[in-house]
């Protein structure tokens, strides 16, 4: 199944799911959900509903008419892996990776949806894509083991860990509004083949620039949702990322970033520097060393 | 004014407000909050009230009767201050400050009350406690200047940013679960004095352990508000959290730590490590030193 949020001409989010048969058409469940919290897409999750019940009761959308949002646009966290492809640590120059980073944050508020204007905030500084493939929680995980960590996850999307390069702290450099575009769709696990066979891709202007199999992750999903879990309580909706693989770079204004992995819709956004000031921080020239020139993806090793 | 938020005998959370004229007593004015987003005490703040107003139809409970919880218990972030002190700058052998490091994100699952039991989470990593003074914003705000900074503050609090020191990702190292202690009040800016007269006070079982005057903050409070603004959207509920001064330190099972700010209510937790395991990821040793032993508060310089 594939789940999407869109809003409807009051501006007000709404929660809807792709009709497995028709394509381009869309099953509005907003007003079947039970109250809770957050936006519709959390109440779906948190909701834990046989969708395929309730779709039959459900008003349909053309596709083509509604504009779509991140699929959850209010997590209550955003959790992220540091260093977790060994292509991605070389490239970086990094001593480290993710067995001794652990993981990181990225404001919730940095979430983006499909079609996003990614916007820079600085004329001075250095600013990457980093193309991830991303698991959004469906049930409360504190303490889970590896073996049932996939049994708490809702669906997987593409995103995009966009990054500022310095020295300032991880968290803030990567939580600018519209850092963290998602989506277009969540999709079932179900719906997607097994991790270990699936490809990221990720061009910048039409030229391939990241590609990558999730089973090279050094941390794979489940170990990662296992970890994140005995740090701090995933709720219903909360994203976490797996890291991005080598192939980062820089990105300008008007450029047009896609992600995809193999299963899941592809997330296209656009870059734009309006509005760029000079940054107020001093942390540039420091912090992990990105690759200087991009290496075309044909020729790396 | 001071507001809480405290549990009903459900287990549900509720929005209270102290009564100026009457100690002890309460008024629960969750039943007259319009709907909304989030906790109560969201609500509440989001709705930009005049308290005043509506005290006089709110049900009057007795403070000994109650369990008073965080103030917000579910802020969409919270962010902090890194190194924001000079003396804590030194102690930590850190060659860099907030000029140069931003701020960083903490779990809002991390959020806990006062009498909360801070747990920790390994038994072979080093905990310290880091006394705060926060700020909860009570508008949204986006690019607000430093002059107009206050004008988005809903009250202040006491809060404790626990710590595992090491080599792992701030953000995590902060954001475990019980490790962001906050209360057990908030009060309005109106009825604390101007913050360049607070004191901080944190006690460790009765000794004094870090005192700090607000006046040597390295950014004021407007100034991290206007910077934190300019890389994220705030909005209401949200906690921003000013940094420690010199006496962090190590803090271990059955500790009892309180935290006071001039004109707020004092915030006391107590440690437990009941449950800690070895510690999974592999950064004891990395990261900013910590002072190695404790240097009594008469004795600094």
């Amino acid at each position: 199944m594939r789940y999407l949020s869109f809003r409807d001409t009051t501006g007000a989010i709404r929660a809807g799911v792709l009709d497995p048969d028709a394509p381009g058409k869309v099953h509005d469940v907003t007003d079947l959900l039970p109250p809770g919290e957050g936006s519709p897409m959390r109440r779906l999750i948190a909701a834990g509903l046989d969708i395929g019940e309730i779709l039959g009761r459900a008003p349909v959308l053309d596709s083509g008419g509604i504009t779509v949002t991140a699929p959850v646009p209010d997590p209550t966290k955003v959790v992220a892996a540091p260093v977790n492809y060994r292509n991605h640590q070389s490239e970086m120059q990094q001593a480290s990776h993710i067995d001794s980073l652990g993981v990181f944050l990225k404001a919730p508020s940095s979430v983006a949806g499909p079609g996003a204007v990614v916007t820079l905030p600085y004329h001075d500084r250095r600013f990457d894509q980093e193309g991830e493939f991303a698991a959004v929680i469906g049930k409360t995980a504190r303490h889970v083991s590896e073996v049932d960590a996939l049994d708490h996850v809702f669906g997987y999307t593409c995103l995009l860990d966009m990054t500022m390069r310095g020295g300032e702290d991880r968290s803030v450099r990567k939580s600018f509004d519209t850092f963290t575009p998602t989506g277009p769709t969540l999709v079932s696990p179900a719906d997607v083949p097994p991790i270990d066979e699936l490809e990221l891709h990720l061009w910048v202007n039409g030229a391939l620039r990241q590609r990558a199999d999730l089973k090279d992750l050094i941390w794979s999903l489940p170990k990662l949702i296992a970890y994140v879990s005995s740090v701090m309580t995933l709720n219903p909706g909360d994203i976490v990322t797996t890291g991005t693989p080598e192939g980062v770079g820089e990105v300008y204004d008007g450029d047009r970033i896609e992600v995809e992995v193999t299963g899941l819709d592809r997330l296209a956004v656009t870059v734009s520097n309006a509005g760029a000031v000079a940054c107020p921080t001093l942390g540039a020239g420091h912090g992990p060393k990105p690759p200087a020139e991009l290496t075309p993806v044909a020729e790396r090793g």
